[in-house]
């Protein structure tokens, strides 16, 4: 009972864990090598096997899992699945419901309405921010919203799978954040994926590994410290081109990234949305702005 | 005439400078701080006064100012403007010039037996890889390529504008892995929009300066050490979900970032031709594959 004891067994909770993709499992084997005392259902029961040879207890139905354990985790695809695995539940009372599963803050709101209609004393929607390969490393992010109080109640499984960061009281919170950072991401792999096709395609003297290592990280690193100055400018709605880039300008290097896929004969081209709204500032008379002024052409009614 | 001269007057040289925007202003700036003799030539000459009045001479027509110097820097908008420029011109018999007006790899090439065509000794595409406020630091890259031999010649100018890096001479080289940096930047700008104008619109604890500072910018410095891992699966054509994010779990990603905007009434999406990308993937069968497989899309016959 020591409290130098590393895995403290005296903190052992049960929890019931819904849906074992890349994502569950991932958390499964972290809770399990905490010693918590693990419950789980899959729709393929056959993805439970790494979870129960570590000691997991896989349940045959979502009402028999949750019946084991007052916290319920769900980490399923999406909206539709948790809808497709909530209807095999009649009753909640009591249980602390936290899903992981990706939505919009709208999907989310109305889940918790859901859930507390079936009964649950509390529901919490968690983000997790890394990959199945970084789950319950300390510095791993997960961003989470709904009721703090209820939050703190589970703070011995959040701390497992790594920093918990409390958004807001409002379900929706967590998942708003989550859509504006993989937007972030998503966009980076956007442009990411057309540069190595265009390196790739061309014959150039550097592979796509060290363009990746001496030219793309160093600047992209660099490039991060400048983000919070353009996010300063969208909040005080100063739409210059602080930085000497002006979308005029930006409309040209569009094009020509755009042209350059064709000079190489890529079968697509990406980025097109990016072109479009620039194309639709710079036609607003937004020519002279920076890219703060996108935010505002996006935001403003 | 010591070595440990700083501003060694013994290196000065005599450049001529088309194109004072907000690039040509900056280049011209720190040519002058570094003693050069510096004659200048816009197409508004209003402009040159900055210059002019640090020392710069300005000329009154294209060919004037290339009388002037056996180094001739262009620093035009795009393509077009280069023409509209080298028209004025009808010789450039022993001149080097250097373009650093952005392009398409292959509108470099043309540019390139266009200006030997009027004689020039050699050609020689820059890359600026900084914004203006950043020219002339020492860690501000410049790509070039054309021949070696040229580049060296004018070392003591490149050296001036920042980081020189040969990257071939096929003088398009350049012009290419701007192109595939720019697409980086494009796609990360894209994503920050859309991520700026969603946190902007939801009644959130966290304004835009907090949420860039807090959570991008450690997520994208974080995520900068995964890219060389992406580079190396397309370099080798395996295209595997290597972290455990499927294309089929980014699709829905996609998805969820689209109805939020949404929601929230956003005048418009961003990251459309990654969503398309993606379906398409999927589509064909490609959704258990990683990003690494989009490059495969992109460059596969
Ligand atoms: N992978 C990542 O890098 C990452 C990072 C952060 C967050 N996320 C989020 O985590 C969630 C799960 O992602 P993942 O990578 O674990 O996805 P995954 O590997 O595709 O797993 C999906 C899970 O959902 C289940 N499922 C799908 N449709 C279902 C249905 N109609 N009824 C019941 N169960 C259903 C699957 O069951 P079967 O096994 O029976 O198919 C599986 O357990 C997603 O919301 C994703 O956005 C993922
Ligand atoms: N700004 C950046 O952050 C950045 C960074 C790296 C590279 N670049 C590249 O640098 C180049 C210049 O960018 P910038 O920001 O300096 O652009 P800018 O401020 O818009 O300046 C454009 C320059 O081109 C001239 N010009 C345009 N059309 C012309 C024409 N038809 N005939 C003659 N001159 C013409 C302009 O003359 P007027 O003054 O008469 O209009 C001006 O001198 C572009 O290729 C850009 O892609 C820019």
């Amino acid at each position: 009972m020591s409290s130098d004891h590393h895995e403290a067994v005296s903190h052992s909770l049960a929890v019931s864990l819904l849906g074992l993709g890349n994502m569950g499992i991932a958390v499964g084997q972290t809770l399990l090598k905490k010693g918590h005392n693990l419950t789980v259902w899959n729709r393929t029961p056959s993805k439970a096997a790494p979870l129960v040879a570590e000691g997991a207890t896989l349940a045959d139905s979502p009402s028999a899992c949750i019946a084991a354990s007052d916290l319920v985790i769900l980490f399923l695809l999406n909206d539709s699945a948790t809808y497709d695995v909530l209807q095999g539940i009649q009753d909640l009372s009591n249980k602390t419901v936290l899903n992981l599963t990706s939505g919009t803050p709208d999907h989310v709101r109305k889940r918790a309405e859901y859930v507390q209609g079936l009964g649950a004393s509390s529901y919490l929607h968690g983000a997790v921010m890394v990959p199945p390969g970084l789950v319950g490393l300390p510095d791993s992010l997960t961003l989470y919203s709904g009721p703090r109080a209820a939050l703190e109640s589970i703070a011995t499984i959040t701390s497992t799978l790594g920093a918990a960061k409390h958004v807001g009281e409002d379900p929706g919170a967590a998942s708003l954040l989550d859509n504006a950072l993989l937007s972030i991401m998503g966009g980076l792999f956007e442009g990411f994926v057309q540069s190595l096709a265009l390196v790739g395609r061309a014959s150039l003297p550097i592979d796509e590994v060290d363009f990746t290592s001496d030219l793309v990280v160093p600047l992209l690193r660099g490039f991060a410290g400048w983000l919070p100055r353009i996010a300063g400018q969208v909040k005080s709605k100063e739409y210059g081109a602080e930085v000497g880039s002006t979308l005029a300008m930006q409309l040209e290097a569009l094009e020509n990234i755009v042209v350059t896929g064709r000079e190489l004969g890529l079968s697509r081209g990406m980025l097109g949305s990016m072109q479009e709204t620039i194309r639709e500032a710079v036609q607003r008379g937004k020519g002279g702005e920076g890219v703060a002024g996108l935010v505002g052409l996006l935001t403003e009614q």
